[in-house]
């Protein structure tokens, strides 16, 4: 059975998606007779059934006076075949599901953008799942995509809240990748492509610490294992230059993925209390440091509009961040990077799943240090 | 036939949703059996298959013994039934499909929320497509869920670059609603539900000019509708002050949805040329004042981190509006309530189509008006 879905965009490259594409985008009228089934479209192109069905399954199947007059007169009506009749039996859906934990996030909707386009670059469209936060609608959003017969799952994982039991029984069935966020500890076994925490928080540490005081640590609230391994990835680099790290204690749990409520509320609560005024903070995020650099402002530490001594550092170069203002040093997540490996390693599993004993493939992608004025 | 899908997701109520939901909530082992077809069910389960397809549409049809045998031992397996195969044949997938032009866009992803949220209240699932600001995609997205047998679709279009033809085609299929901004003009008779922006608009107006300098407008790209409907919104608030509002001349097309950047850019080009230093610009959408905002700061037009002669106010009070600095007066579009009306008229429609003649529902829901520092 050929695998190119040929229900795919009309936008896409390949032949019959390309040539349904070009017939409906110029159709401005509401001329075109509708069709509903496959049987009536049948009749109207005056063809067979069967001779129909060979040819949605592989245009190169019929024979040529046959496409040629297949595709004129598919030109002519609007028809949309079924995805559940056209998929039922298929070995390939050509659906990559996505699972994500919080969608009023611009750094994960950027991820959304690029899982996109990668896929598309193979032919293959996404359907996304929003978890929530929810442990249960995690195994929810999983079933779902099960249920419709995805190829494979690129998921960001809750962490230590995801029911990890659940995901390996997915991957019983089909590809489970992680991308993003690893899942907890002793949860290995997974393919997983993200960034590199390690590296990021590094290259961060290492600038603020010669360019002037040391830095502390504002934490994401935990709701995955990015969260932690960039804490620790801090008290390694601040390790590195012989110090012992400060993570600031915030009791972020509430906040699920409302970091900028968090970064300002948290950040308030210590100015308010004289504390770190004249620090240099590092955020586990660019969106924690939006809710940070407002607390800044609202008290007063950036005298004249210009930098003083506070300092502030985040993470991820946001599609956003670059209007912030003052405007943010932070790392860049190689986010197009992340996308396209992750979708590379899953297309390869769908190909041919990993063999009991292999290794999973572990990918950590490098940032880039972006400077600004705000550390 | 049973119109609920027992495919959804376990935390949803309904009886047997929430039966294997609390299965699989507690099943952190991996020692649940994969079931894969229906044929191995009820091999597993011991009825006999048609007892167990009647199940499935409808528990009530089957004696409760049977009944209660079967949701016992479905407890005790790992199987996710084929979408594909449930609803085939089905006459509502309560699926909804939602179509928006662009996802980095904290609007939009909270619009998208509030939807699944509402239509999660009538045990609706959505799906999403992202038309990219892109003509052929918008086509290529309502094809898509078309494809998928959406029940109905909810789309927030391009305007005058949609293929309203082609929505005209959709609608003959399923019910097709257009949310948050409309069809271009001429192109009537969709249901609408959207914020009110004569309204909207107008508050912010009679505000800015009773409270100082009379504001001067700063449009929207011409993405969609919605940016034409503020931009004359703008003028006939004017207009009853007994003033001709003067709209910034910008040359946005090329900015598509980057509003932020756009924001920047045209009030920068301004700024350098000494003009609108000490104006009050009144943007279209707070994405747009972010930019604004930046520019403003770069310029130094907040002496001492003050507000000065220079005054902004914005149009929408996205989630993230509250962090910007200074703090930007803006109207705030009542998002959930435009979500639970469109899903509330759209599943009306679906239950019973709109009979040839009937005028469309029209609705433009107030905006309320949120006073910050920067205005």
């Amino acid at each position: 059975m050929r695998k190119a879905s040929w229900i795919r965009s009309p936008h896409c490259s390949g032949r019959l998606g390309g040539d349904i594409g070009a017939a409906r985008g110029d159709g401005k009228s509401m001329t075109k007779k509708t069709i509903r089934t496959m049987e009536e479209l049948a009749r109207e192109i005056d063809v067979s059934r069967p001779t129909l069905s060979r040819y949605f399954h592989d245009p190169s199947s019929v024979r040529e006076r046959t496409r040629a007059k297949i595709e004129t007169r598919l030109a002519t009506v609007d028809y949309v075949p079924n995805f559940f009749a056209v998929n039922l039996n298929r070995k390939r859906t050509r659906l990559i599901g996505v699972v994500i934990p919080h969608l009023n996030d611009i750094f994960q909707t950027n991820l959304i953008n690029s899982v996109e386009f990668a896929a598309g670059q193979s032919d293959y469209k996404i359907i996304v799942q929003n978890s929530h936060n929810d442990p249960q609608r995690e195994v929810a959003a999983v079933e779902t995509l099960r249920s419709m017969n995805a190829d494979g799952i690129l998921i960001s994982p809750l962490g230590q809240a995801s029911d990890t039991a659940m995901l390996r029984r997915a991957e019983a069935q089909l590809p489970v990748m992680l991308i993003d966020s690893r899942a907890a500890e002793g949860a290995g076994g997974f393919d997983f492509v993200g960034n590199d925490n390690g590296q990021s928080i590094g290259l961060l540490v290492d600038y603020l610490v010669r360019s002037g005081h040391d830095p502390v640590f504002l934490p994401m609230p935990p709701v995955n294992m990015s969260a932690l391994e960039r804490t620790e990835a801090f008290r390694a680099a601040m390790a590195r230059h012989g110090q012992v790290g400060e993570v600031l204690e915030t009791g972020g749990n509430g906040y699920d993925w409302n970091f900028e409520a968090y970064g300002k509320d948290v950040m308030s609560a210590f100015f308010a209390a004289g504390r770190y005024t004249r620090a240099t903070v590092l955020c586990a995020s660019d969106r924690i440091a939006m809710g940070a650099l407002k607390a800044a402002h609202d008290f007063g530490l950036f005298p004249r509009g210009k930098i003083g001594d506070f300092r502030i550092a985040g993470h991820d170069n946001d599609v956003l961040t670059r209007f912030l203002h003052p405007g943010l040093t932070t790392v860049e997540q190689d986010v197009p990077r992340i996308a396209r490996e992750a979708v590379e390693i899953l297309l390869r599993r769908i190909e041919s799943p990993r063999k009991k004993g292999e290794a999973p493939v572990s990918r950590s992608i490098p940032a880039r240090l972006v400077l600004r004025e705000s550390a």
